[in-house]
């Protein structure tokens, strides 16, 4: 049954669209494919992967086939390892056999990989068809808004992609409750980094409502993800192709990135190497001369969220500077840092010293 | 040395960007390069192909040395078969090892292939870098305006890539020697067909001046690479995406494409292969009414630049129409054609009866 729909609109002129976030909203997509005037003679294609496809793809392929749509769906295998240039060579052909033309549309049923992966399809597949996107973990609030599409090199992570904007975004609260507990805590970490980056109050609001969020109350999620989209959302309006203010989205990513290439991906997951990294900014914040209370709060709020603030003993500092000093953001001896100002701004710093960050990633590590 | 420079520019609102057409220009490019600001500290990828490399590779590293960028070169196997994901895969390698960044530039020396090859990479790599092109054949003209950029996937030719605008074209006639005549001959039908369907004076100029743009002569072939960019040019900038004007584009390429498949892809190279088709719509233009002069004059001045304006005898009837009523052209027993109303204009028509356009294919063939 749908409840309320909360409309979240992301503003980029003429490459505008809406986010809905409410219950019940995966059996109606169909209709909305008609109300939008998408051509019923165009072939959709589904793009899932293997641990959704059995859970919600039969309803998006009813409410397609009742609106008189037919649907194409092809399932991939799980995880990060399948943003490849092999699979979006393996989708073009699906598209081609499912009769795609260039008024067809894509769409991105599951989480950030397949969002990635489906949204680059769409922005290649005959130089560009629509893409649509239906996330169904809490993370992917965080990459469904911005328009970042892209697969992996051998070499290099989302290297190869586009800035692509879906025409919607349906977020349809009831399939988060498949979320095994550990994603739920992970993705809530991004949706309170959009608070700390750019609204206190929505901090405090999380902070206060932490057992309805761990517990997936509909009510509280809608409103949490309508907020963080809604940061997101407003940052991304302001710079669409990553120029400069876009950056102030990494909080916590300069150590986070490093934490998980050191512990291998999958040790430590997304959303709690950047919890991490957020206390290490927030330390780092204290260290410039702001409110040591910042790196308080954003410790304690973590912890509430049953998320990791500390370095697991078994990785050792050396390596993480090292995986930070190959990262893009280092420049000749200082630093590139977001740092937070106080609780709900952050300021970008390219000045902090070497000897800063690993003082305190040493001062971050199981034990100290 | 330099000559004259003729400068047009392609107007895409905050896409625009110049093409400089002129002789003496390769070695300017890195002066080019900084007027315009690009950072001297990110590295340059140059992308072109065995056939090109040797001529003229040397002169743009050299140029662009002297003005103090870093440069890597990628020379890859010339022919259509280099569109591939395959080679976009290599060159993202090439370009992570060159140390390229978001604000690198990706340059394209070469024909059409190579456009096409380098421009996807450069739309892709990063989410998108700077691209500027440096087309060393005739029909590379065409190419080089309007952004259109792919590789193939096994299954259709161009089906994955993007619409992607370089930041300057630089178009040095002197590369043009090194063209084989039939090379030559095969560019000048693109050059053409600029004029059938927008410019009557042109078509006109050509036809005077055909001795002059077979022999090269760089003042002849600037005033024509300039007005076939001019007219492509103007349909682009008012249909930048191909939704219904720039259509108009592709007069003689319904048959055209259908024997480019059906003779194996070289054996009638494109220009050549749309020569023909124009004559085939010109011969359509008279089934509907319009004056058989738009035959005779298209029929003449392809012939006087030595084009084809017959199908090849061992290409029958039967294969040319399958070839076309699999192309998404055709729907419902009728199909769509570019069709010249006058030397000059043309229309799209969605109501040509496939019976009137086997008879012209079957009318076109060598002996009839």
């Amino acid at each position: 049954m749908a409840g309320e729909v909360r409309e979240l609109k992301v503003d980029l002129g003429e490459r505008s669209y809406p986010i809905y976030i409410g219950t019940g909203l995966l059996d109606g997509i169909g209709e909305r494919f008609l109300e939008r005037r998408f051509p019923v003679k165009s072939p959709i294609m589904l793009v899932t992967d293997e641990s959704v496809a059995d859970l919600y793809a039969d309803r998006l392929e009813a409410s397609f086939a009742a609106a008189g749509y037919k649907v194409t769906t092809a399932v991939v295998p799980s995880g990060e390892a399948t943003k490849s240039l092999e699979m979006l060579d393996e989708l073009i052909g699906v598209a081609l056999q499912g009769g795609l033309d260039r008024k067809s549309t894509v769409v991105a049923l599951g989480g950030g990989v397949i969002g990635d992966l489906a949204g680059f399809v769409a922005a290649t597949y005959m130089r560009g068809v629509r893409f649509v996107q239906v996330p169904t973990t809490i993370l992917a609030h965080d990459s469904s808004v911005g328009g970042k599409v892209a697969v992996n090199h051998s070499l290099a992570k989302n290297i190869i992609g586009a800035f692509y904007q879906p025409e919607f975004v349906l977020y349809d609260l009831d399939t988060l409750a498949s979320l095994p507990i550990r994603e739920v805590r992970a993705g809530l970490s991004e949706v309170i980094k959009h608070g700390l980056i750019w609204n206190a109050d929505f901090v405090k609001w999380c902070d206060d409502n932490a057992d309805r969020l761990l517990g997936l109350d509909p009510e509280a999620l809608g409103y949490a993800l309508y907020e963080g989209c809604k940061v997101k959302a407003t940052v991304v309006s302001q710079d669409e192709r990553e120029n400069d203010l876009r950056a102030i989205l990494n909080l916590g990513h300069t150590i986070g990135h490093a934490l998980e290439a050191v512990a291998g991906y999958g040790e430590l997951v997304h959303g709690e190497a950047i919890a991490i990294g957020m206390v290490g900014s927030a330390r780092l914040a204290a260290r410039f001369g702001y409110s040591p209370d910042i790196a308080e709060t954003t410790e304690a709020i973590f912890r509430k969220f049953g998320l990791p603030v500390r370095i697991p003993h078994e990785i050792n500092t050396d390596e993480v500077m090292s995986a930070m000093l190959h990262d893009k953001k280092f420049q000749e001896g200082q630093m590139v840092f977001v740092v937070p100002t106080a609780i709900g701004t952050v300021e970008i710093r390219n000045d902090v010293p070497v000897s800063w960050v690993r003082e305190i990633v040493d001062g971050l590590r199981e034990g100290k």
